[in-house]
């Protein structure tokens, strides 16, 4: 099935609503100001020169180029000129800052001057390139202006020009993954295939031996090579080139980078049609979401860069758990939801956006977490050393000095409806719940509902006269209990690999009412977690919950639960936002007994208490402190 | 109380014997060769020059100190024609390297020439100094060879020279503490005041403001001052100086760094009478054990800078729990038990000793650990990088760059019966439980027993005539049952601070018979200690248990006990060098239902199965493997 064009859709209500309208009107303004304080915004003036502060970072170009994607997004619904200016002026500064030969790069223009795809592995160069095409793409598709898009294949055939199979031509590849969806995308948007070619080329190079990487540093003595240093077992697993993709079978390395390249991967199979590769992304989507995803759909668990960990290990108060790599997620997801129509992925991917990725935001949408922790002791982290805690914590930040999650979620949240709806030539499928309008060869289907917090969604036809397109409501795979009311007769519904089809001559005004039970679950972890043994999670729906300090006082850690006792789920439209949140017994470990000692024989004593959880993904927006997710139970 | 001299201890059968037998005839002997191939035994010899391998350290000096002093004690009892010939060897290089004015360094002379005094935060010359003190003095009262004590009275003097409180000294105190009990050891050896007076200054010194090392720093621009940048939010906490100890509230920092400290604090409390200093003691003691140490008797949790960390912060799998810092204990613990003839102190001195100290040490006496976590994942360890392996890991090494642990268990064990008994003007104290003698005033006590792994100790009393001094029993912390019988009458018993204190006319053949009761108790640990909560862990007496992937299988969190169950010791003299293992019911979270997938709502399934538990101390002797000490219990 296709993704749908965002033109055609809109989130009218509801969660997503309020989420994406604080991203328009509110995350992208402060990120402006952090791209223009930091030097990012202006990067492109190549003005720059050694003595200067605000040196260029080889990272900074793709910071710009997210929020140039965001801002394109959004201007598709909402006309905004001074957004459109502030673009347009940059677009500018990009256009004077490209060379003769096509060449765009902001830090090796005025840093390393000479150093061009001197060190691949390291420099995120073509990773920058990249960001740069999809927010060119993004700009042309969203208000019809061409000159980036103009500038940008320029860059590209120059690219062409140095990378490639043939003689003479660099048989390199990316440290940083990322330009190989972005090719794709250049491709769809002008039909030039040597788009497609070049990026086939990144994706089916990486891993052969011998390594490009060995070959580089040959080339060029000195160079900053950490991957190696940080000892990884298998060389170059860091960044995906162990091996190639084809003859991998677990999801290793630099999550984000593992996760974006995989992305492409399944663009260039579902585009050239290799099952190969289609199957690789099928085996690593298996290992990660059964073995390395964290129950928030986060993934990389490793603060060691920022890496997969092995299967099972999934320590909860150390996880990085990246907002990029759960971002990364939902990209790869949707591509395979698109190819395979199975709804696994959509599961995936909600879940990540519900949890992994939107507690990457703060809910006044001006500050982001990087690392997102599934547990947190904030003495720990404010015992911790300085380097560790630049990106751990337990207080989102207003940004980073390496910045890729806000604009990252930004660009995101903007593109939302994307991963709503999709279609193919038999009908439309639903692939995400929440109110929203789409319309698609006549007809407009309307969702209203205050999903994830309510069961109900109801789904309403518009079309003219009588329309025979099936319509695919996808069936969560969390959903153990559901019905579908329809307020009209002679309809076929078939369920199928996570979607319920339903078929007849649909008419305008039919409406759909869908239930999809969300009692709150108990969670249990398999018992190769070790970290997760004689523990639970509380889950609704596609809502995963943690308790805070606030609600619960310190010592989270010696509540305990009881596996017969319920909870009552409460909605409170002044709550967070308005959400969920979750009552219901818990028992405290008492310490009276132990007078002060550390340890004594097994003899706990437990009192009763009442105990509040909240969406996780809205933790940390009052009292910043303690939290948890994995409760022990007994 | 006053320590026994080692000269009328000696350690007879047992476990004790089987472990100090095979510290004097294979670990110092394999420890010389380390010594000698590493280029440390030789560097009084100050043939180093710049270009050539095997730079000296500046705590090279102290690891042949610490063997020395080791080589000492067993001279003792045990003459040894070859390895008194090697000390005396070295300590005719040691003779050479001595400056004309006192000082005696081999790092300062050879590397740093021009640097003496100017960092004492990071160089270790005074904590080098300290060990060649002890080295000294241990082997002066061993075999009555004074030449190595003048030579470092010659240095002592010398330092009392440079530092003090007059004018035109410096007023500064090491960055890593051990001078302080090594002068007071050095004062009792000689009768010198001047030498108690330096410790005391050191000792007092320490944390005033403004802080010495500030100055230092002013000084000397340029060092290297890690404590600063490693981001400690209390400055120089990592070395005890941020604030006097007097004023100090918790035990802080660099582990081993404070409890050599604070026995030199001890020290100079027990010889000036200085209360404020005892209390600080108490104080930070108590502190120590009922907030911040391992059920091992390990302490110092963090691995980040080897350092106590916030209260109930003790991880499992990344403990720290440096042997030296366990050892630094027994010598702290042992300082206080004397002054103040409070059991308590002997009870966490036993601990450490049977737990956190002799995991250090293979049983073969040839591997060490430096780091002694309390659980493991190999894989975990595998994976981490590689700064992190050099001293985390579950196979034990034969050496460290960083080789402080090797030597300092070889002279901890070397003069373990110090540990055993004490004598006041009233009696004689038995504080560890093990065979062994000790003739005190015309009394000979002779301990007969298998303890730990027998709850019985036999007690032959030896003596001349009638002979009235009270024998004060250590009655153990962890003992809910015992029994004492003694085959005479006109015995009165009195119980005190975790002695029984035993008053007749003693008669030649006198026996006691000690029965402390061990049965197997499930442990259970404070609910703040978020790490353990609904967990357990096994314990017999003194000894701690863990299970090991070589008995029980992998996965070993998924392993789970029921409190009611009880659990078998059996004694098996062929196993593990020959101790008490336990065998039980455990239930194995089932896996099945999990048909692959991460995560599912909660719904144990169990598999009941029998496990096999060994002491902690012995753990990895086997195959390397994982290996756990807290158990899931429900």
């Amino acid at each position: 099935m296709n993704a749908a064009d965002l033109k055609n859709i809109k989130i009218t209500g509801g969660y997503w609503k309020a989420r994406t309208d604080i991203n328009r009107t509110v995350t992208l303004t402060t990120e402006y100001e952090q791209l223009k304080i930091t030097g990012r915004y202006d990067t492109f003036k190549q003005i720059w020169k050694e003595g200067m502060p605000e040196k260029p970072h080889y990272f900074w170009d793709s910071d710009v180029a997210k929020w140039i994607e965001a801002c394109a997004y959004n201007l598709i619904h909402h006309t905004d000129t001074k957004t459109e200016e502030l673009v347009d002026l940059i677009i500018d500064d990009i256009e004077k800052a490209q060379w003769e030969d096509g060449y765009l790069n902001s830090y090796f223009t005025v840093v390393e001057k000479d150093k061009r795809w001197t060190n691949l592995l390291i420099k995120h160069e073509l990773y920058c390139a990249g960001h740069l095409i999809e927010a060119a793409v993004a700009y042309n598709e969203a208000i019809g202006k061409k000159k980036f898009l103009q500038i940008m294949c320029g860059y590209a055939n120059h690219i062409d020009s140095v990378f490639g199979p043939e003689k003479g031509k660099l048989h390199g590849y990316p440290g940083h993954e990322e330009i190989e969806l972005a090719l794709v995308k250049l491709y769809k948007a002008t039909n030039e295939k040597r788009y497609l070619k070049l990026a086939e080329f990144f994706v089916t190079e990486r891993g052969k031996q011998p390594s490009y990487f060995d070959w580089e540093e040959k080339q060029n003595t000195g160079l900053l090579r950490y991957n190696r240093k940080k000892g990884t077992t298998k060389p170059y697993s860091y960044v995906q080139a162990q091996a190639p993709v084809a003859e991998q079978t677990a999801i290793e390395g630099h999550s984000v980078r593992a996760l974006y390249y995989l992305a492409g991967v399944a663009d260039i199979a579902e585009h050239t049609g290799n099952m190969d590769l289609l199957e690789a992304c099928e085996r690593l989507y298996e290992n990660m979401v059964n073995k390395r995803m964290y129950i928030t759909g986060g993934v990389g668990s490793t603060p060691d860069i920022e890496r997969f960990s092995f299967d099972y290990d999934l320590p909860n108060e150390t996880a990085y758990a990246e907002t990029c790599a759960a971002i990364a997620s939902v990209f790869f997801c949707n591509r395979m939801l698109n190819i395979t129509k199975d709804g696994k992925y959509a599961d995936t991917m909600e879940l990540a956006l519900h949890n992994g990725v939107m507690a990457g935001i703060s809910l006044d949408g001006t500050e982001f977490f990087y690392a997102n922790p599934l547990a947190t002791d904030t003495r720990a982290v404010d015992e911790e050393t300085l380097e560790f805690k630049a990106h751990m914590g337990y207080k989102r930040r207003k940004w980073f000095g390496c910045a890729c999650c806000p604009p990252n979620i930004a660009r995101l949240l903007s593109s939302l409806g994307l991963y709503f709806y999709s279609y193919d030539c038999n009908g439309i499928y639903i692939n995400l719940y929440g109110s929203s309008e789409f319309s698609h060869e006549g007809m407009l289907l309307t969702q209203i509902t205050n999903y994830p917090w309510d069961e109900n969604i109801k789904i309403r036809v518009g079309c003219d006269g009588g329309c025979s397109k099936k319509i695919a409501l996808r069936i969560p795979g969390w959903c153990r209990k559901l019905s579908i009311r329809i307020i009209s007769r002679n309809v076929s519904a078939e369920f199928k690999k996570g979607y319920a089809y339903l078929e007849r001559i649909w008419h305008d005004g039919d409406e759909i009412d869908l239930f999809l039970k969300m009692p709150v679950e108990k969670m249990q972890a398999h018992p190769h977690v070790r970290h997760n043994t004689g523990k639970t999670a509380l889950k609704r729906g596609p809502v995963v919950y943690c308790i805070e300090e606030e609600d619960n006082g310190k010592n989270l850690s010696s509540l305990v639960l009881r596996s017969n006792d319920e909870f009552q789920s409460i909605y409170d439209d002044n709550f967070l936002g308005g959400c969920v949140y979750l009552t219901g017994p818990a028992y405290r470990l008492s310490e009276k007994e132990f007078s002060g000692m550390l340890y004594r024989p097994y003899s706990p004593d437990y009192e009763k208490v009442e105990i509040k959880a909240i969406p996780y993904a809205m933790w940390t927006n009052r009292t910043p402190g303690d939290m948890l997710i994995w409760l022990n139970i007994i």
